[in-house]
């Protein structure tokens, strides 16, 4: 149902570059409309070094990416980069990016132009890996598509008849503020109840710290600092494997709780899947995944066969953001 | 911002049937293109007495608002009907309407065009109430809509782009059934802490009488009948006014829950603006409503100015689903 609604994709091959402005890299690749990476650079961040040199730094790493293709400027007919902030696509600014120092409206997509002198499209990251997915990952050929990345925090991302749906003040998709707990535990945004604030990596964290100092034995106490608490997705797959029942009760938790918030999702959207990824999933997904499955089928106001509407794991993994930006700015010479 | 992206109405002035068929009655009306009533009828549904019988008696209900407009038959362009139930758009068909006696499958389009000769648009009624509302009611020039109706339950519709956006199996928008507190209270559909089993009219009396039970005293208990526990929204608006405490509480916590649940809809879609309608509103909209708009932004990720994203009180009333009836099979037309 539903499958062949999607803008078309440019039938000559048009050659892109994308770029993921991550808070600590930058990944860049040279890519065709069918999402295949010819080549590729990447550097750190460094934004503390300010905003003029970080766009620098941004298009050093593309022109490299170019080179490592063994093509040069002109042969690119766009630019996309996903960054992680607040971005006015109309206008190519990013708004504002929590992760970068200083970035305040940022004119990034007028910068790059006048490196590389194509049309720029600038996006929020969340936004473009759930289009990479959706365009050349595991939900491709699907027309409506929601993306939940849970990892530090929780990303969403919302496809609508094979568009990215932006909102009416490119303020939409924030799903991970959506509220599933009223007064529930406190969350990183300075409100309540939050899914991030119940399923994030980070809300697991405290939850398991808080099991341990109330008294259960894990053996996360032997791998992490309880002082700083710090629990990384890869700590948690590990005891998970070897069945720590601490982490397995809260890391199931997170889950179910995922799992209701993703079936209130479908009675909203009834979207044509979902897409799960993030650092979260990519650890613990084998766990996770059946655990939300189950949950958000249970949720469902209009039951449906679970092939019909598939929850899919997400499959480009560090390459999503820069292959959805670069299938944006595809899109972007053809409407 | 965005309040230009609409279907085109058809430039010439058409004249539309619109119905609003309901659990208990049946309201026709004869419509111009602007959502001018020109003639209308009602009657009973009494749908115990059979499918064919009610279709029948919906379209007589119609052929008499026509004459009620002194208008016949052949001037009629199109006839939209909205129905309390899970509506295949294409089809014309209600797959399911729990509140008419044995309509499942039942091929409401097909079977009025054989009486009135013209294209027939079959819509969920709550779908067609916020269309009336997006198109001739008071979201008129907005592009993004989210309507929210508690009444008995808690009715949504979604508009995106001056369309109503039905999801990929016409199941979208079932908003009263959106999670908001994970094991929270029973609700209707079987699951827990949905919003129609915190917030709806049914949520609030059970609260009132858990209070009045729990040996609070309130002037409800002289106005109900305490075994039935029947509160109407009218007798809720009666004793917000004289200052009833336990009233104004419970009717109040469930104006907060509506809010945050707001909030989260809004950071998730981030609409043009929201639109609260229902028979709760109708009676109590005054007290709940500044609750609401309160919390919803609140709870806004990224704060927004109030006056670029009003929260507005629907305006159509009983009229609202047979005028979003009536517009949906304007625009069936021009596609």
């Amino acid at each position: 149902m539903a499958h062949n609604n999607k803008p078309k994709r440019k039938s000559q091959n048009s050659i892109m570059l994308g770029i993921d402005l991550g808070g600590t890299k930058i990944l860049a690749a040279v890519v065709d409309s069918q999402g295949h990476i010819l080549g590729s650079a990447k550097r750190k961040t460094r934004s503390e070094r300010g905003v003029k040199q970080t766009i620098e730094r941004v298009a050093r790493t593309g022109l490299e990416a170019i080179s490592d293709a063994g093509l040069d400027l002109s042969q690119i007919k766009a630019v996309g980069i996903g960054a992680p902030g607040v971005a006015d696509y109309d206008a190519g600014v990013i708004e504002f990016a929590p992760n970068l120092v200083d970035w305040v409206n940022v004119p990034l997509g007028p910068e790059l132009q006048n490196v590389f002198h194509v049309p720029v499209v600038v996006a929020n990251d969340v936004d473009a890996g759930t289009y990479g997915e959706a365009t050349v990952g595991v939900a491709q050929g699907y027309n409506s598509v929601v993306g939940i990345f849970p990892g530090t925090g929780i990303g969403g991302g919302i496809i609508l008849e094979g568009r990215l749906w932006r909102g009416e003040r490119n303020a939409a998709a924030e799903l991970g503020h959506m509220v599933i707990l009223v007064d529930g535990p406190m969350c990183g945004c300075g409100r309540r109840g939050c899914i991030e604030a119940v399923a994030s990596r980070t809300a697991i964290e405290r939850d398991i710290v808080g099991e341990i100092r109330g008294g259960r034995s894990s053996m996360v106490s032997g791998l992490i600092d309880i002082e700083t608490d710090r629990i990384t997705s890869g700590i948690l797959a590990k005891l998970l494997t070897e069945g720590d029942d601490v982490v397995r009760d809260v890391v199931g938790r997170a889950a179910y709780h995922l799992g209701v918030f993703t079936g209130s999702i479908v009675n909203a959207l009834d979207p044509a899947c979902i897409v799960y990824g993030g650092g979260l999933i990519e650890a613990c997904g084998e766990y996770m995944l059946p655990i939300i499955r189950r949950n958000t089928y249970r949720h469902l106001i209009r039951p449906v066969d679970p092939a019909d509407l598939p929850i899919l794991e997400a499959q480009l993994g560090d390459h999503a953001v820069l292959l959805g930006a670069a299938m944006l700015a595809v899109d972007s010479l053809s409407s």
